[in-house]
């Protein structure tokens, strides 16, 4: 079962070398990441682009790593014109790695992984590329290989419809590489003493073993659903969600078309207004539990989770919740928000 | 667990009279309550209110009932005039059973037992008064003893939100004397044989154990939700249905409302439209099964049902399905049900 | 689904006629093979060849038809030579069923199934041949075509390793034609309503769903380890059981060896000692539950079970509590019987 | 229920101090037991007592301590002495933490930890006492505060009846003082960054939610059951077993009794002969798992585990696949092992 988990997962991540798996949250992937690419005191660039990237970073500088943040408003994606400039900025190649997050679990805003790439390749920059997949991963396009990713991190709870408690590292040729020189103490994480047993089909301690049944049965579901079909499903609920957040004449928290989530959707409240307040008044009253806002936007944007196995009635169930819930909590909206995304809905359906 | 069970199904039932347990579908618990109150060639009276009175009066007719039906466009519930002129030309009492759906799975429509009951005690007549609550128990009020019903029969998978696999009757004490002198053959269904055992604790044969651990459960939910709310949010979602399926310009094909039932809702389809197409795209499109038109609705009928387990935004979400359906399915419908529904819960929850 | 175990359990029962399945217990199919193909007042024969023939005749008797039972002393199976007498005294054949149940549950004595269809061709008498085959089907041969049987009843919760809550008729083509002409009134049970829908994958009412799906998986089971194979293990934990029996110096109550019972193994205690006080020692001190002596055994017999998912080591980890129960509850025995039956085993597993 | 599973552990632990609960595998519990309380090239005492000691003597160098083990012939526990005289030529108090392994799973000896404590007290050396309980806690005695252990280390999948999937750490005053000064990089482990938010019932990023389901359950049936009587019950297994192994000529690994380990036994195997045959056997023909021989003792050692969600007969079942296993596999023996456990079990019942 093992190899049936370790290599079902390569066309997921699209990548042709190695996928690791480990018995811990997603968190525990982020810090494999670091541990085994990285040496104490080692430069890393990361976009601060929401409260996921803020915490990757806080965790890095916990092990001892010199993070050097690029700021960010929250409401973009990562900028590769900010990342040049670090670039050129580092002739010495001090800077080891640049952390993404490629979907803002805490702003629905995807960064351009690829663009990233090519700004590292312009710039001759030898820096590892490390991204968090954790709520993009069998939601959106993700391509390990092609866009040249160092390490992926990922994790079992949301695109893979899993209960949380696995997590999982894509790793390069590169970073497997770079991991031989890497200084950071590591055991529980340490690649070379999973992907040894890996090889036979073992793990090198207990692995979850209820939740790697699952993930063989739903890398089975995955396949039958086709990926690009599952693509497809999430950018439908991720545009009907934005066209009913207009409808009610508020505003999605992220701001270029292009970067917009499919797996999930922020919404800024009008001033004056606490989005807890809000969420407090869809569970009371509708026992669904809406994404807070995190961080520096807590109080100020709320979120809509539309991904893993989830259907279109089930988006129009929680859009219905929301759309109670701004009339209830007296925020101040239009209706009409659920007709907009039934309208799209039925039109995608027609097609 | 039998006690757990038998005990605590009587406050469901409201009786404080013997209820038993079948290893049998609803179908089982029908046959259970002729057959042990009857004998051959008894006369019954049952009105066709529906398809499943229909299908209970072929069961009765098949157990060699005489059957004596009381027609009906199936768009009302029972008549208590009309029942009161069958008793009146029954001065021999020939009459031993009137037979009742208390709400029809295949109409929406809700009949009045305590008028059947009242038409019963003023004709002075001794039939037996057998109702169908297979739809309706734990959804809408119900009550055996003060009603004066003989014997009740319902199923595990609907209001008690089980799978299917079990099915009750609820015995007042007049039926219990019938059974005595009752001459039909029977021996699985048989009171007595049941009876006996259950007061230890037992049953007579084989019973269908797994269920019975998720009846005690199904009843330990019911007694934290409390019957009276449980029966209001059914109130509600019917009318939220009912609501969404005027906006739509559609006919709910009840026509009284003190006889809509809170349990489900069968809308007409415009003339010239098969109601089979909506299902079909709406289970297509949607992966969503709305009930069929059954009988002599076939064609003309479908229905939404809005029951068991289930809350505010699952109906929206059913709506939104059945909304998009008509659109899809080419129906002449307006759009607006969802919002008027989405109206009247906020409204709701609200007060 | 409905087609895949409609067929899938055709090869358990060796036949190519009609299964069907009905929600109930297997005192339902008991009933439905007495209630389709007999009127009132038929006269059936049946062995009183222990408990269950016992209630299987009273549930006859009850369903009015007039009871012939051969007398037994049920320690021994079905005598054909018993059956040869009523038949030669039936010149008019008047008998319309013989009924046999293949493996006594209460007594674990087995009856000659095509002996007692020799019986019947010999005496060139018409009655049906009704076959209970609740606790031999899938754990001893058994052959509804080639044996001649009209119908065979079963139930879900032993060799077909599910809960309770399904049970199955198997219907020869002499069987469904008599089915034509039989007057005990029924429905629930009435084939030809459950044989039209099911060519459609159909049932006439609603089906237990889940154990529907618990079914289609057992007779996946069933297929990978083979019947062949299934019936080996269960002869060999009859026969391990039995050596223990006989080298703690006790008796099994099944007398003749080629109606040894390769399901169940009732033991008699010695005189002087009721089996209820041993079946309490174990369930106290090892939470396990012995058979009781049922009818006129009661209070002399105890049943060790050994079929359905069943292997081994459970079989021993039995015994060992049987042994140890013996010991605790001071009945007068001799200590070797686990052993017995593990040298015994060994000497299987070498092969 | 994160306070009630937090709150419940600590008396498992028998501490009144911190527990946290990792989203890992016990490894992953003893990651954070060194990196919350060291600091890099910070020297650790470990006695090498086993397979798993070895393999937490292998993490804590490549965590970059200095490991000093004191070597041991794994058929005892760890020696007081040996750690006097290491504690005595560390008068600088280089030596940080002392790592025992309560009960070690691939040996089945225990050590006892009041007299590593007592000896650290007796010498006055301030060492850490880190103690792996992975296959102890729940099955015996275990004191986190009365034996002065500063980190206990357990997993979910023994003791505790869960899958694995789960990790804890209990956490003396002392240990937590310690971490304020430690400087091995953490982040994931940071005991601080969980303690925070565990104290208002959150966890500091995505928990094993279905684990602490099951986890509340099974506080709840330690509760039923009692800590105690769950001592007793393996100590009669262990005591069982080793009367078996005595009874077939065999030998326990543990050479001494008080530290005989009573959740699982290790057996030596008689010269000449590899214990992997004998698992092979025991799978192959009884779907029986035994332990294998790891690391020095491979090919030389099985293991028989009889712990957690365990029984008498479940035990009994288990000695009869071993018994018949060693006979099937042609390793030279005398029967006689199980009549020998259930002697015992039997004459324990009888108190």
């Amino acid at each position: 079962m093992a190899s049936a988990c370790l290599e079902g997962l390569k066309p997921i991540f699209k990548t042709k070398s190695h996928v690791v798996i480990y018995p811990a949250s997603g968190t525990g992937a982020w810090e494999a990441a670091l541990v085994n690419t990285l040496s104490p005191g080692d430069r890393v660039v990361i976009f601060d682009s929401g409260q996921f990237a803020s915490l990757w970073s806080k965790m890095a500088a916990n092990l001892t790593l010199k993070v050097d943040a690029i700021p960010g408003d929250w409401r973009r994606g990562a900028d590769p014109a900010a990342l040049r400039a670090k670039l050129d900025q580092d002739p010495q190649h001090e800077i080891k790695a640049v952390m993404v997050v490629h979907n803002e679990t805490s702003t629905g805003v995807k960064s351009n992984i690829a663009a990233i790439r090519r700004t590292l390749d312009d710039a001759k920059h030898p820096a590892l590329l490390l991204v968090d997949t954790i709520s993009s991963l069998v939601s959106m396009d993700y391509r390990q290989d092609e866009w040249g990713v160092d390490v992926t991190v990922c994790g079992s709870q949301k695109g893979l419809m899993l209960p949380p408690g696995l997590s999982f590292n894509a790793i390069s040729g590169k970073a497997l590489a770079a991991s031989k020189n890497s200084r950071l103490p590591k055991s529980y994480w340490r690649w070379e003493e999973m992907l040894e047993p890996n090889r036979k089909g073992f793990f090198p301690y207990t692995p979850s073993t209820n939740l790697l049944f699952g993930l063989r049965e739903a890398l089975t579901m995955i396949e039958e659903e086709g990926l690009d079909n599952i693509f497809k499903r999430h950018d439908r609920h991720g545009e009907a969600t934005r066209r009913a957040v207009r409808a009610w004449g508020l505003e999605v928290f992220a701001q270029c078309p292009d970067e917009f989530s499919s797996s999930l959707t922020a919404v800024l409240v009008p001033n004056g207004f606490n989005e807890a307040d809000l969420r407090a008044v869809v569970l009371r009253k509708f026992n669904m539990s809406l994404g807070a806002g995190l961080g520096k936007v807590a109080g100020k944007v709320f979120r809509i989770g539309h991904l893993g196995y989830f259907n279109d009635l089930m988006l129009a169930g929680t859009l219905c919740g929301v759309e109670m819930g701004l009339e209830l909590a007296g925020v101040h909206h239009q209706t009409g928000g659920v007709t907009a995304a039934l309208a799209y809905l039925t039109d995608q359906a027609q097609s």
